[in-house]
């Protein structure tokens, strides 16, 4: 095994692949930025070497400074954790040249999974489900108009340079499309001087649904279920579930395996995440693969009592993976709640600063992973994000009141926190229902 | 269900039962003597009354206070927790004539257990072994003889009258007896002015091994396996783990049905532990029943995924048990390590003070069951166990990893503790082969 491993991050995600590490007998060396000096992670590893300035691009960036600070200490693998050059197929590229084992896939596979438009292309090959949409750009209404009586209605159409929402719209029939096309391809020609538009079915109200796999050097891929991120602002996710209620088993047979096809499709190694829309008739999509550990991974390991850093680890290492997929068997019930230092009452506007008083709950069945200490200064520079809070109970009624009573003896002082936006989701009747979709937060919660 | 408890107890239990109440929907009253004001226990509950001063015997052990507490918030049920009153047949009578539920046996099944030698007499009844011995006091080296001959050698001859090793001598065959004997009796007289004299066999360096009981009022008693309490110091509980590397399924299934015999016995109800020594041959020796919930509980709860608090609830309002035998299923492994406030350097003097910096470690298999807070005030007057640090894992091997890990994380300042001494018990090559008996910390520890 790995003798010692370098952490390309900060957090509490690093705090995580530490603890991992130690667990493993593994060295551990961190990397910090001058104002993470006091951080828990550059406290807890065994070495810790600053890499350069709070902003990103000058440390958790740096490529060149983290690979000498491997080199430096000797480590003989890297682990970027999510974010930061997790999915960066340059920074795998120098690893593998400067023989460090990065702990991930290899370059090839970051860059053929990374690109959407590839890694649809590649789906379609397999025969992994995808949102049904026009196979071109096209730049003529009338052509726009067969495809979408071809897929369906409702449809919505795009801009294939498209970004924030320009170029968008949606349509629910025949009638209202040419008028809309044009629109919406004269707002794309005003915003990014272009003509070519994309056509795509639009899913009303979908389940955000993804599918945890491991793959060995060998072959073996096997996926740990499902976990349910329906509930997110912004597209950024804020409670996930393991399992789904809306899955059962044939369905997560189903969807399981065309995971794992989509896996097999590009020889994937190592952890990763196959992210799928649901639609209100159980018809699922694939949307796009994250190459790299997710945020929300403990969820996976509560039910499945797989631990996902560990088994990264060994598989970057060369070993092959011990557990099949008839061993992985789906117990109990686990959600995660994102703690982040932000205004919920002020747009959600982050809110560094120094934590005055700090109690994490704790108990049977409470989890929480955290770089938090007491008098620790939180960082303007970084993500909002302080603590994850996961439990894990019988069956998801038990789980929901583990969180309710979990997040009511939370206690953050020194800086504003989602607790209580956090508390107002869970406490929802429709959330208590599993009633829930990726327009539940704007439309019940935030609006 | 009840609507309210309240919880006659302070520290981390008394959290541990507020978090299972807050997970039920039970209202919860805590009561706290003068000098826990600010302790946890006190601000988590949804109320809180002052009972009286530090001193326990005015506060915890005050039961006319504590009655009065009840009455006056309403609340239905009492959770004594352990210590305190929670082995008291003179409180749990006081509660029935008050029409307050005890949440525990009643106080015949108390008395029943509580009086060692009518325990030892129901167990020899039924058929539970016990060690074997004289069945009435000796006062001639020569009947003493007889007996010892009986019950094989090594013996321990013992003062009736006996305590604080006075009057004690081990034999270990015919041709030490009447001398030794003659000695031991002539030390109880000058001791004790006592001439009565006790036989028993003498188990050399035993296992502790307590089994788990929850009995529903309904004449359903299931066991949840064993707890391996070998580690000690003075008698005191230091690492409890379970299951226990020395017992197999057939013993688990012999012990677990002796276990289970005592509960039917005295027609027990509620949880309570059958505790056990065995020998190296593996022959087992009931030596006494605890009728309370007790410290060491969290680890049958990660290995059986059963949580005791709510359970001890739910068969006090008198719901019948759920669960049978044979759904309790073992997986995994767990120990437990209790942290105390105390200096292993100055011969384990309590040290009380205030908690000026605190990191409780966490993450993935790290439960942490405590009343700690940064800035906490530690008073000297009550047990010095500051908190619980359980760790789970798929194995022994594992959970020992974690806990070296979780133990050297931990941090604690402003007063000291036992943590140092813990780890390195668990780093002891006799430990890490799970070749331990309850001399283990005496022979090879702290001498």
């Amino acid at each position: 095994m790995f003798k010692k491993i370098l952490i390309a991050n900060r957090g509490e995600i690093a705090v995580r692949i530490i603890r991992a590490c130690r667990e493993m007998g593994i060295q551990t060396v961190a990397v910090y930025s001058e104002i993470d000096k006091e951080a828990l992670h550059t406290q807890l590893a065994d070495e810790a070497i600053c890499i350069g300035p709070a902003q990103v691009k000058s440390s958790y960036l740096n490529m060149e400074s983290i690979i000498n600070a491997t080199l430096v200490t000797k480590a003989e693998a890297i682990h970027p954790g999510f974010g930061f050059l997790s999915e960066n197929s340059k920074f795998a590229k120098m690893c593998q040249q400067c023989q460090i084992t990065f702990i991930g896939p290899s370059a090839e596979i970051i860059d053929k999974m990374g690109n959407k438009a590839e890694a649809r292309k590649t789906m379609l090959e397999v025969g992994v489900p995808i949102i049904p949409g026009s196979k071109e750009p096209i730049t003529k209404a009338e052509e726009g108009l067969d495809i979408a009586k071809e897929i369906g209605y409702p449809v919505i159409i795009k801009a294939s340079a498209g970004g924030g929402g320009k170029g968008m719209r949606i349509v629910y029939d025949d009638a209202e499309f040419i008028n809309n096309f044009n629109m919406a391809q004269n707002e794309t020609m005003n915003a990014f001087n272009d003509n070519e538009m994309y056509i795509e079915k639009y899913l009303v109200n979908p389940r955000h649904i993804e599918f945890q796999i491991l793959a060995d050097e060998y072959g073996n891929v096997i996926h740990l279920g499902e976990r349910d991120c329906s509930i997110q602002r912004r597209h950024q996710k804020l409670i996930e579930e393991s399992p789904s209620v809306v899955i059962d088993e044939p369905l997560r047979k189903k969807m399981g395996e065309a995971a794992t096809l989509a896996a097999h499709a590009v020889k994937y190694t190592n952890a990763g995440t196959i992210e799928f829309l649901l639609d209100k008739d159980k018809n699922f999509y694939f949307i796009e693969m994250n190459t790299r550990i997710q945020v929300e991974h403990p969820v996976s390991e509560m039910v499945t009592g797989i631990d996902l850093i560990k088994e990264q680890i060994n598989i970057a290492y060369g070993n092959e993976l011990k557990v099949k997929q008839k061993d992985v068997i789906i117990s109990g019930y686990a959600i995660e709640c994102r703690i982040n230092a932000e205004d919920p009452e002020n747009n959600f506007r982050p809110s560094p600063g120094r934590i005055e008083n700090l109690h994490l709950p704790g108990g049977n069945g409470i989890r929480v992973d955290s770089a938090l200490f007491c008098g620790y200064n939180i960082p303007p520079t970084y993500d909002s994000m302080l603590a994850k809070l996961i439990v894990y109970g019988k069956n998801r009624d038990e789980a929901i009141k583990k969180l309710r009573s979990a997040l009511g003896e939370f206690v953050v002082q020194g800086v504003k926190t989602n607790i209580d936006f956090q508390y107002s989701i869970i406490n929802h009747p429709k959330f208590l229902e599993g009633d829930v979709d990726t327009h539940f937060v704007q439309e019940y919660i935030y609006k």
